[in-house]
């Protein structure tokens, strides 16, 4: 299954070349781990109930790699962009989420501009060390399991 | 032979972990792309001599993909992280831009923070089609040259 | 009468003192004229009948001044900001834009963070010369004239 | 006495309008503050011997308001602006801090981008209190002193 999370961009987003910049696309790709990782009010948001990454608290998510493609510049819009998001491998400490970002959902034809994926390595916060992914924890991450992403760019 | 590109940080650069921020990085990696391929009035810049990708000239560089480890977070620092740039493949229309984030140049021991590749499409800015990369520019990208980055966090 | 517009915070915005930046706020303010000023498919945006400041068109819209009171700490909050904006002045060729940001509109007691204002130059793009406001302007940006902001930090 | 911050520009400064975007003129103003107000090993910062305002230290200093005019928009520049620093004011717990932004040292002629002013308000970080400014920190503030920015277009 995988998590829908729609964000809008900013104008602050496009840079002189008019499309949002290479660099901003991860603060989108970050927002929407936070949209999917972090709980808020009233929502619907299992995967928060197992892993907390909140500055602060006992468990840091340190970013180990990231790895993109740029199908097609994304231009500034109005309307949110529709990120599609799901966990393509979980390891001993680790995580890949996985990440398409598409055209907002009401615009056809619909598109594909970005491809992503992060891994994750959480840590405990007292003392850096890695925290062993729990047993409660994979069987949430298991409902958001999709294949990983194949790269088709790499060489 | 790299290219040797010191560059300052910010304090925003800094998100709420107190870390240099992941996407915050590849701004960095951006600038560096900068320094290095466009002209600056007194300044030795060969490769800006057979690629200028500036908004409003014929050649756009789109970024094709990015890849990167993190392998230590980035504090705030004062003295100007100490960023390295080879030319890793050239492809028809494309160039493989690697690069290795350092502690500043004053620092001991010296520490290796992120590595980091970008792929370039080389694309006529007036049809959007790839460009051809001539005799003369693979003679000067031949000059900085060298191993692309094997990256070991891949799986 | 004035313009609601709520503006999703990102989690990029706080800095490391846990807050959103200072800087960032005026990224929000932006933003916020962006949705009043700009046409939108779908929209009731009025304001963009008459002034319509995308780069490449017409008009430019510059920014002479800006002033602002931080009165409280923004947090990072998942709900949007509601942002109140005005026309205080109408000059020339020139605007005066006013701005509140409160709380988000479900959390009770509603609390104002930031007392801004703009003042933004309408420009030729052609020639970089002062636009003269016409009369057809003047009698929209009527319909959401209020009392300029009084600031109560001044010296 | 003024302090002279130099500041490099980075490419992300430019937005979509070619120029140094509104807000990130203010980014440019706070780390020229943190190039004066935070000690750096081996530089000459007499100002940070009496206040030190880095996150988890005991002084926080907030910013109260903050006024800007822009008189020339700022392209992207390969050298660092000129930024001049002064103190333009102490009061009991606060200190306005004024600039002015300059084209680079080596480009001629010389001209003035930005006049702004910061009113920072020195708080105990355990008790969110105002914290009085002491004698000792008076008689540093005071080699900096010069007065305060008078703004033109104010109305």
């Amino acid at each position: 299954m995988r998590l829908h999370v729609p964000l809008p961009l900013r104008w602050s987003d496009v840079d002189a070349y008019q499309h949002v910049n290479n660099a901003e696309v991860f603060r989108l790709l970050e927002e929407a781990r936070i949209h999917a990782f972090w709980p808020a009010a009233g929502e619907d948001a299992p995967l928060t109930a197992v892993l907390d990454g909140r500055p602060g608290g006992p468990t840091m998510t340190l970013i180990a790699r990231q790895e993109i493609e740029y199908l097609l510049p994304i231009p500034y819009l109005r309307e949110p962009v529709d990120i599609e998001m799901w966990i393509g491998r979980v390891g001993g400490a680790s995580l890949e989420v996985c990440y398409e970002i598409y055209t907002p959902v009401n615009v056809a034809p619909r598109e594909l501009y970005v491809r992503a994926s992060t891994t994750l390595v959480l840590v405990d916060a007292a003392n850096s060390r890695p925290l062993r992914i729990s047993a409660e924890q994979r069987e949430v991450f298991a409902q958001y399991a999709e294949e990983p992403l194949q790269f088709g760019k790499r060489r």
